[in-house]
């Protein structure tokens, strides 16, 4: 029952964000891909080439089988040899440098012993940081936790700033947003709650961005700022591979190939000891990638 | 003793590697960065934006340290606190897509335990496979290897197929070519013919890079042609991050990042299924791109 209901919503909820960026960008259409394999389906959608966005990856998928030990490795299981899973994922790269790079996930996760949990997340991958669009990115979160329960935003804000961290680069990924998982959802309440709470997040996510994109699209850049946008995918490109759970999870459960790989940046650079000049835009940057900011009031 | 003699002859041999591929790219030269940190010193050697070579990365490092629990898992090691390592690793990304990336490895590893052991390799990834390059390729390493023990490359040869493979892709990285490890120089008899053969490895490298280079340099190439050579150093960023042991070991043992890597494309693409047309080169080229390949033998 349960089941059923959270894969109807999430992939509607697919369809109604990628119909919003659709709009916004202007001329790209979404190309969907149906696929079905032995685990379950789901519904791969993809923009590429737009006036405004690059590319933009919105996966929808539901599937259900054995657990691995790879799994059970990964995600802490103890009991149970069964799961269900369902949720979207999406991610965006915009083509103006000044655009930050955004991604969203929500998920359910149910195994044969009862155990139910949600997971999910907003975060933000600015390749300039721009202080008050962080601010207020931050409080757009915050607001929508804060009507769900006052700990959340405190707890998923820090949970990102871990979880989005490349450890070997000392950076974060960017700067961050809200993370969480394993809220479990025993109970009715709970369950309603939670549900309620990732269906707000999947809602907000194409709002919050297309302000952003809005206010930024058409900024003038130079391509010396273009390939900082591209060194800053290559940061993507290593999170991704190296910690990303859900690349993690999509390649450990034999999910397919080119839906989970979607996530990769169009085009990502690497150049040797890339070191930006003292007091530019990109150093100051760099010099914000750090966790535990209070993005909420740093202006004030 | 050992020690210092493996250490200066790769250093020596980083150095003569790097002069022949300058003499041959003919534009650029190689830059040296020296750099110390608590667990050794190394050099890195980098060539970018050369005539035909976009990137050469030609790592040398001498490193000890205590065991890391993640050494252990990654490297089965089962005693032993501290180690030594030191060896030279190499990189080349062509301008021209008709020219393979390559890619080469020598490395002494020991432990306080006294056990000892030697590891490395050569291999090919042509972004389009020339079946006579090929076997050529194969047949220079089989030569070398030959010299030393007739077992060597056979079963080296199928070590780099199941090493240099991307399970979630089904695809190997490229022609493959020799990979081993654990090759261990208890005696001092064993220890003379594996020292003896990394160097061969390392001295054979650039000649038989330089006339796969001097071959192709030059060949006529479309922007198609370029994107699909983008396309296959996207497989070659996941290969890195994804399975290679030299990255694990780079950061497991918190060597210098920019020098591990140094390894990375200088650019790479993603495209959402991308599927070659059939009867196409680069249709053919992923037709080859399989385990257990006989190169040698496929053209008679």
């Amino acid at each position: 029952m349960r089941d059923q209901q959270i894969t109807k919503t999430y992939r509607e909820l697919q369809q109604q964000i990628c119909s919003q960026l659709e709009n916004a960008d202007g001329k790209s259409a979404f190309v969907t891909d149906y696929w079905k394999k032995e685990l379950g389906h789901g519904y791969t959608m993809v923009l590429q080439n737009g006036n405004a966005i690059e590319k933009a990856a919105v996966n929808f998928s539901s599937v259900s089988g054995s657990v691995t030990n790879s799994m059970k490795d990964s995600m802490k299981i103890v009991e149970g040899s069964e799961y269900f899973a369902t949720g979207i994922s999406s991610i965006i790269h915009p083509k103006n440098p000044f655009v930050p790079i955004t991604h969203m996930n929500v998920r359910y996760f149910e195994l044969n012993t009862g155990l139910a949990w949600f997971g999910g997340g907003i975060d933000l991958t600015p390749h300039y940081i721009n202080k008050k669009e962080a601010s207020w990115f931050h409080k757009e979160l915050k607001t929508i936790c804060d009507y769900y329960d006052s700990d959340f935003y405190p707890v998923f804000k820090s949970w990102a700033d871990n979880y989005f961290y490349l450890s070997h680069r000392e950076e974060t990924r960017g700067i961050g947003g809200i993370f969480f998982d394993y809220q479990t959802a025993y109970e009715n309440e709970s369950f309603e709650k939670l549900f309620d709470f990732t269906r707000k997040i999947a809602e907000a996510y194409p709002r919050i961005y297309i302000e952003l994109l809005t206010k930024n699209r058409n900024t003038e850049f130079t391509e010396k700022e273009k390939n900082w946008q591209k060194l800053r995918r290559g940061r993507y490109v290593e999170f991704n591979l190296m910690y990303d759970h859900g690349t993690k999870f999509g390649i450990d459960s034999n999910g397919r190939v080119e839906s989970i790989f979607l996530s990769m940046p169009p085009m990502a650079n690497w150049e040797y000891n890339f070191t930006p000049k003292t007091g530019s835009k990109e150093e100051e940057t760099l010099s914000l990638l750090k966790k535990d900011i209070d993005w909420i009031n740093m202006n004030s």
